[in-house]
């Protein structure tokens, strides 16, 4: 109970602050021997390098995790080999999965030998993706057949699967033991996988039949049969179902563990709620939205980060010139009235925006499993509605302010006319997106897209109106 | 294991559709009802009713709440008075804020009172806050005194501190016991609330002295001591934390319950996964990014709708009248040279699209805790370069672009030097942003304001160089 005044947050500072501190020692101390002059001894060796050991070994991994991700490639390198003799292979798994490549790349092929023969399956199956060909084969050989067979299988699903996630560690018992050999098989295995809350209970051929909570393994009677206190009806999943499905029902229903089955109904494996907790945090819908593709890590090289944008910034830049070319169709016009380039980029911000808000309810009701096909029709009237509302507000705004600023009436007119159209056709399109591009990631470049399109309708429309009305 | 074969996904949309399926009938036979002659004896009772509440009783509360969040309020009343007896208050509970608010002002004051009567206090904790409050007084003083001291406690911490969250729900034992007596304290328990994955051990000031793991429990001698299988080191929160953080570390040390303490390390309740679990998920993100103003349910009244979008709506209607002031300045200019109101979008587009890059960089390195004050540096010499390569890529397609266009090399070049300019520029704004807002949380509004300020900026860059150099 250390530190237990401390709030959470502050107690992870508090340890990656001491880390980087002695870091910096360290590094002060290896320029000074640097500097030293050749001819006099070495100073005594420093023994800073045992305390940072120390320090990180008495760490949990998932904060080491944090902390390498945090620092420079040299430092990371630095504090991976000060762990890699008990736990390299597991810190591996820990990093995200961007960071891992680099820090893989400037380990020399006998560490990462090494890295990888302290992992079992489940450990290998997390970075199989990313590990050289031969030494992959070369440890799966070593495995006992049954592990390598099973990650052979694991490996063979899709990367959005279920089966990709699923572990094979796990509790299951033959559905004709008494509770009292139940808890005797346990006590045989001295430790139960983390993030046991239920064994599973399976017949003669491996077919799931159910579970016992571990509660009414503990409170119930030695002499009951298993199929006594079994619960028949837990959730269950296949291994080629979406795992982002499973992952939201781990989160609807408050799960810990859920067994895997194959079609047959036979167990599998299982899936655990640290497994799943990834694909529900915000990070991806924050990056997507803005189109970053995937992991960026904080110290990638300045190419690859570059290149990461280049495919929202690419579209970005193609959808603006033909914005351009659609005002430049009306070049005549704005010579005309100059006004209209000044007044423009209001209708097609405020198109953008209100498009944009659309979308993001017709994102959450989709996440949310809320939309259905009646209730969509009726979310884009609701949403038309709401259009409306806002834009003839937002229209007496700008057609106030035009009034103000240029003193003509028409001008006004055609300004707050042209933004009560654009944000009428923003939530036609702001709701139309996402629901056509259901079932792929529907957050994946919306906004770019519709922001293009609807300033450029927005840019069109002001632009025609002012044409027909104005000349 | 029924539908074991079905994804998970599946099940629930079935589930759904059933009820669905159940309402339509049950409306269809109403409007038959009410059409049918007054004189001829009414029709046989139907008995969708009964097959309605017979198919709800057995779904998981969870998906009942989600399909009355996809339903019109009608339907939600009527399906919500089927579970009133037994579940109506735990689907009050289960339901997100703003559905519960709307259908609680259709429930008669009874009706309120028989399901609120339902819950204990963790269940009046959770929708405490929206309460009648002479309601909620009347609940309270007909709670067992110790839960009422409980409740009125947990009221009063902040909104977003880990006392509103945890719950009164846990065990607990002396630090003295042998697993035998603890084994007996449970069974005299009967069951443990859910999510007990650890047996909490509290001194005789009821200090926490540590967690017994339940496999500990299980696997265990009984003559042990709890102080010999107690572990110490458990993740512990104080009530006074930020909520998020401590979700945080639900995450990242993939815990399933914690004990709270207060700043004596007192026991005082616990955090469970489920209970955390909402402020992990994703939707919040993206309905920030995107300026809607917290929960907007689906059924929500055109007006509240409406009015939860005006307040991110006038701010970028604000930032687009300042930006059409900034093109006013150019007026003349533009005059001289209509081609720059064509071009000028292409600069404040790409402006504002690669800001935001770097602001869900940052906004990405704070969620995870990778950013320090010594990287923070780094990290905006990385993105002014990345926005050097990226906007130097981008000056030569859109200078190209001009050229094409309009064939004049100076209008290129100074196209091509704004958008270099402009680029540099939002990324230098869009690291700064949400640094300077850290602590606050940093994606609300971080996007709209700053496409506004950098396409701001792109106006004013290329109409300047452009009115120094073209005219």
């Amino acid at each position: 109970m250390r530190n237990d005044n401390n709030s959470s947050a502050a107690r992870l500072t508090a340890n990656l602050a001491q880390v980087v501190e002695l870091l910096e020692i360290f590094h002060r101390e290896e320029a000074q021997r640097a500097a030293g002059d050749p001819d006099q001894p070495k100073p005594a060796v420093h023994n800073t390098l045992p305390d940072l050991r120390d320090r990180l070994s008495r760490m949990h991994l998932a904060d080491v995790a944090v902390l390498l991700e945090s620092l420079p490639h040299e430092d990371r390198l630095l504090l991976w080999r000060q762990l890699r003799e008990q736990r390299g292979g597991e810190l591996l798994v820990a990093l995200g999965e961007s960071v891992r490549v680099t820090l893989m790349a400037r380990l020399s092929e006998e560490e990462l030998r090494l890295a990888i023969g302290q992992l079992d399956s489940d450990g290998l199956a997390a970075i199989a993706n990313v590990l050289p060909p031969p030494l992959l084969r070369e440890r799966l050989l070593a495995l006992p057949e049954a592990e390598r067979h099973w990650l052979e299988r694991s490996m063979a699903y899709r990367a959005d699967a279920v089966g990709k996630l699923m572990s094979r560690a796990m509790v299951a018992v033959p559905d004709h033991l008494t509770l009292e050999q139940v808890r005797a098989t346990l006590r045989n295995l001295g430790e139960l996988p983390p993030h046991t809350d239920t064994i599973f209970v399976i017949d003669r051929q491996g077919v799931l039949r159910g579970g016992v909570p571990l509660p009414a393994l503990l409170l119930s009677a030695s002499t009951l049969a298993v199929s006594d206190v079994m619960r028949s009806d837990i959730v269950t999943f296949t291994a080629e179902e979406e795992a982002r499905g499973a992952a939201q029902a781990f989160a609807r229903y408050a799960l810990v563990s859920a067994p895997v089955v194959d079609r047959h109904g036979k167990l599998l494996g299982r899936l655990t709620v640290d497994g799943v907790m990834d694909l529900l945090r915000n990070e991806r819908a924050v990056l997507n939205l803005a189109g970053l593709r995937g992991e960026e890590e904080l110290f990638a090289s300045l190419w690859s980060s570059a290149r990461n944008r280049w495919l929202w910034l690419a579209i970005t830049l193609l959808t603006a010139l033909v914005a351009s070319r659609v005002i430049g169709l009306f070049e005549t016009t704005i010579a005309q009235r100059v006004a209209l380039a000044a007044l423009m980029p209001i209708v097609a911000s405020i198109g953008g925006h209100s498009g944009n808000q659309a979308t993001a309810r017709v994102l959450r009701a989709l996440a949310r499993d809320q939309l259905t096909i009646g209730n969509s029709f009726y979310l884009l009237r609701k949403e038309l509605q709401v259009g409306l509302l806002n834009g003839v507000v937002c229209a007496a705004v700008a057609g106030g302010f035009a009034y103000a600023i240029y003193g003509q009436m028409a001008l006004a007119s055609v300004i707050a006319a042209a933004m009560v159209l654009t944000v009428l056709l923003a939530a036609l399109v702001g709701v139309a997106v996402p629901l056509v591009r259901r079932g792929r990631e529907p957050a994946l470049g919306s906004t770019t897209l519709l922001t293009a399109a609807t300033s450029t309708m927005g840019f069109f429309i002001f632009l025609g109106l002012a044409s027909l009305f104005l000349l």
